[in-house]
């Protein structure tokens, strides 16, 4: 049986909402997700919170999603709307939001033959970007995403939820360039940098598997000597004035190009 | 030669901190747009804000804006970054700032025939997505964008920044439904959705100029009325578990599928 809270001074409460804060989320292991879209995918691809907040049970998957929990051993807390605001800090708190353990995004834990594609992120700072990525990541059907070098917690709520579930269906790894290098070399992948400086038109390579796909920092892009490191360097068609595209935008251009290319093969 | 204003009490420091609120947007009839990359931009399309507050004018950009505005007429403020950060609200506020007189958003001042390609997003809920989808535009060689129904408002900040500045050179009209397809429907244009329930693949389909690129609500996606009246519906491949991209994604997607057919032909 659910428990009730209705103290915004409970320490679940408290605790719950210190995830917020990145320092909280690595001193505990925890993370937060919102959302019974989010909390179901979660659930679909085996993964279950610890503990479950709820202010409204009607919704029939949360029911069921509340039995699995509780089964497993987790908590499930009825609470108000006002304390998920607290806890979540939305002015429109979803009806539901768990609090998961972190994953294990030790590098070594990647296996690239999962999957024919991955998608790798170096210094990233936008964590909606690293969610939007994370989506696409899903939808092209890469095995996971890479984050090299001082990127945003992907395990941030803002990466969460723009993940819209995916966090959960990818791989997600931490690593330093040249680690990611040295595992990287190990194996037979194509690494394929996009690039301002580049001349071959991405339209106008080939792409093979186990594919990686590399997007460098917002502002900065990719350092030379990454790029040198890569074994394409492609650029996308700018017919306008300006000189690049988000990032986001530009993985997912990038990402469904490979994907098509493999579709007519 | 710039003025100088140090006190955060100054009315010109109020007026325009208050046009991060829509309301007085609207009432005002002025936007912001930050940074010394976007004003440039600006410039360069030729448009110049009425009001122009800098903490450092030590890059030449910078010092040819600041006498570009005062030769049209415009002021130039010289201030704090105290007080820069006091009107955009950011932690670490860029060096330069603009007030700009608002567009005229009306459908009737697009000119369809001056681009091949034109967006078109109907509630977008998100005005990062919607920025983003400007630069898109700007990218793929779009005219502009065409804001259907209740969308975020596309002079906010976070639009603005999202932009990079293609706010300036792109074409942005707001209307209801009903209007966008009378005016449509006055001329040649091919209306492509994108959609769940399509079953044409995004690359079997062809597209024609001027082409329409329809792009739904965040959460809802187009409305089952509005997909009717699509010349085209198209779904993009989809492998793994979500069932859909983030909106400025799919956007872009679909956009260079439609410059790329172009290309090729």
């Amino acid at each position: 049986m659910p428990r009730e809270i209705t103290s915004f001074s409970n320490p679940l409460v408290k605790q719950a909402r210190g995830l917020r804060d990145k320092k909280h989320r690595r001193r505990e292991g925890r993370f937060l997700a919102e959302g019974l879209r989010i909390l179901t995918e979660a659930h679909e691809s085996g993964v279950l919170p610890e503990t479950l907040f709820f202010s409204d049970d009607s919704h029939p998957l949360l029911k069921r999603l509340i039995a699995e929990v509780e089964s497993a051993g987790g908590s499930a807390i009825a609470t108000s709307a006002d304390i998920l605001h607290k806890i979540s800090g939305k002015d429109n708190p979803q009806t539901v939001l768990g609090v998961f353990r972190g994953f294990d995004t030790a590098l070594s834990r990647i296996d690239w033959t999962a999957a024919p594609l991955w998608i790798v992120a170096q210094a990233l700072r936008d964590p909606g970007n690293i969610g939007t990525i994370l989506r696409t990541g899903d939808a092209v059907g890469a095995g996971g995403l890479i984050l090299v070098d001082e990127c945003a917690d992907p395990f941030s709520v803002e990466a969460v939820r723009a993940s819209m579930g995916a966090l959960f269906t990818q791989r997600i790894a931490q690593a330093r360039w040249g680690e990611f290098i040295d595992w990287l070399r190990a194996g037979p992948a194509q690494l394929i940098g996009t690039s301002l400086k580049a001349t071959r038109d991405y339209q106008d390579a080939r792409y093979r598997k186990p594919a990686f796909i590399l997007v460098g920092n917002e502002q900065a892009g990719l350092p030379a000597s990454y790029e040198a490191e890569c074994d394409l360097l492609v650029k996308m068609p700018m017919l306008g004035r300006a000189d690049s595209l988000n990032a986001a935008v530009a993985t997912a251009v990038m990402a469904y190009e490979v994907i098509n290319q493999w579709r007519r093969a």
